[in-house]
């Protein structure tokens, strides 16, 4: 695979007007992990050789993935995106909310470029995830105001915000690749197994990772008081003065950011929230490669999910 | 035709978060003119009678076209719309990029429900329309810092922000009832005369207009230094003092808004520009109302865009 072979973006600076293009190729041409494209084409390459015939459907996938980090970027009101400036950062507002725009319908058109019996489907799947993930990012930001966010609520956030797009680009894959419907469904399940796994170990990453390798600022998350498992586990398991010295960070105006950082992690530390989060990652990893075990094709064809499922274990941003 | 068969903003509200959905309702819900959803169902009556086939395409062109106008208001800072506060005025800027983002994809999920065999082809006419109104939308933010756009960019301008979503809802009605290609193509450059009329008009209506009945602020476009096409042909058309006076106001930052409403009014009136503005408007008009003779239905069935037209002429909003 090969990434060139999925980035078209540099093409869109032939065209005008440029201050629309240049922060979508802005945008695209920082190198983000490609998850999406990647699974869209592994999808695909279960049933089909012609790998070269879903390469627009990836450019679709990766394009819609950028509008939406445009986007939250904006409402998060976000810096820094893979150690680059945000693009609302680096141009302006207004430039990321229309080139963000543009991201969306040009997403459309590289998805109309395949050109396959079954496009309406396709269409359709990727129609209904673009409105959940709109869904998923409003119930991320209504947790904002709120400090009694279940378990539950926040999965199911999750499920709308990352997970259900991970899930359509395999399931995408597997459709122009003419997969049976069960075996479609199947794969879908997977992928939010897989994304549900991933946005917690993102959570982990972002209070507990490199901030190097991770690309964004560790703790950036504790700052905005954004519910993450993490945030949510501890404030469903700890109590008394725990509790409470948690919720006066939650509430307090005036801090250095690294004083609340540091005292945020410790909370955490004290009621082993990394080790909890990490047992949830686990328990979605292993969903994930039961439902590929049920898969019935071939192990050797399966191989690169495998794989793929190793490394997201392991990985650092 | 009634308003009520193309609104099924109310059964939005039955859908969480209602945080997204709310400001999506309140946007589709305060009553425009429908000008888009009527000439997709007058294109598919051209051809068809059963129009209520057509009604998930009405509502997708009108969910498109608001979506436009709310992320607009967010770029312009505007405060009223439809004698309404903005969205973003009545919710906040998130909701208002997010709600946007959302009815963008809702306009697919409508126009998917429209199960014909040629709905690629729409697709990609509607995909194609909505690349080019964020182009549209762009090159008239850009215009803002430059005193010297010609009439043709201008033109061009408009063309793309406005004239192609009438176009294009056009066409898809027709196409939508399986009209021949000679015969949509015929409608779409219909549609592109009757949409540079229309822009026209409203920008002779934003300076000229009666504040209640157009709904917006009258002289918006003169503080906001907008290129409409009455600034670009004053700045063509005027020389010497009257010239530099245009120029002082433009680039003057502290006046009461009154005043310079007035002063820029008054230059206009001195160049004659509500009088070229109007020529070309009709200039427009005739040239659509020309295109409709040459369509090869009987008159009687073309009668209802003949008198569309009309009222368009002496529209007052």
């Amino acid at each position: 695979m090969n990434a060139e072979m999925i980035d078209r973006s540099k093409e869109l600076l032939n065209h005008s007007p440029l201050n629309l293009y240049k922060p979508v190729e802005y945008s695209l041409g920082i190198r983000g992990k490609r998850l999406r494209p990647v699974l869209l084409l592994l999808g695909y390459n279960l049933f089909a050789d012609d790998i070269e015939k879903a390469l627009p459907a990836a450019m679709a996938i990766e394009t819609f993935h950028n509008f939406t980090l445009l986007h939250d970027d904006i409402m998060d009101n976000a810096e820094v995106r893979r150690n680059q400036p945000t693009v609302h950062k680096k141009f302006d507002t207004n430039s990321a909310i229309l080139s963000g725009d543009a991201m969306a319908f040009l997403s459309y058109r590289y998805l109309l470029e395949c050109n396959t019996g079954n496009i309406s489907e396709i269409l359709e799947l990727f129609t209904k995830t673009a409105v959940e993930v709109c869904e998923g990012q409003q119930f991320d930001m209504d947790f904002e105001n709120r400090t009694n966010v279940t378990e539950s609520e926040y999965l199911e956030m999750i499920r709308l915000k990352t997970a259900v797009l991970l899930a359509c680009s395999i399931k995408s894959g597997a459709l122009l690749a003419n997969a049976a419907k069960k075996e479609a469904d199947l794969l879908y399940e997977y992928g939010i197994n897989l994304g549900l796994a991933f946005q917690l170990q993102d959570d982990l990453l972002d209070t507990f990772g490199n901030q190097e390798m991770f690309g964004k600022k560790i703790g950036g998350d504790i700052l905005a008081n954004k519910k993450t498992y993490l945030l949510v586990k501890a404030l469903e398991n700890s109590t008394g003065n725990v509790k409470k010295e948690l919720l006066e960070w939650i509430h307090k105006k005036d801090f250095f950011p690294k004083e609340k950082i540091d005292a945020v992690k410790n909370i955490f530390t004290q009621v082993n929230i990394k080790e909890i989060t990490q047992q949830k990652i686990n328990f979605y990893f292993q969903r994930s490669t039961d439902l590929l075990n049920h898969l019935n094709i071939d192990k050797k064809t399966k191989e690169p999910f495998y794989s793929l499922g190793n490394q997201m274990l392991n990985r650092k941003n």
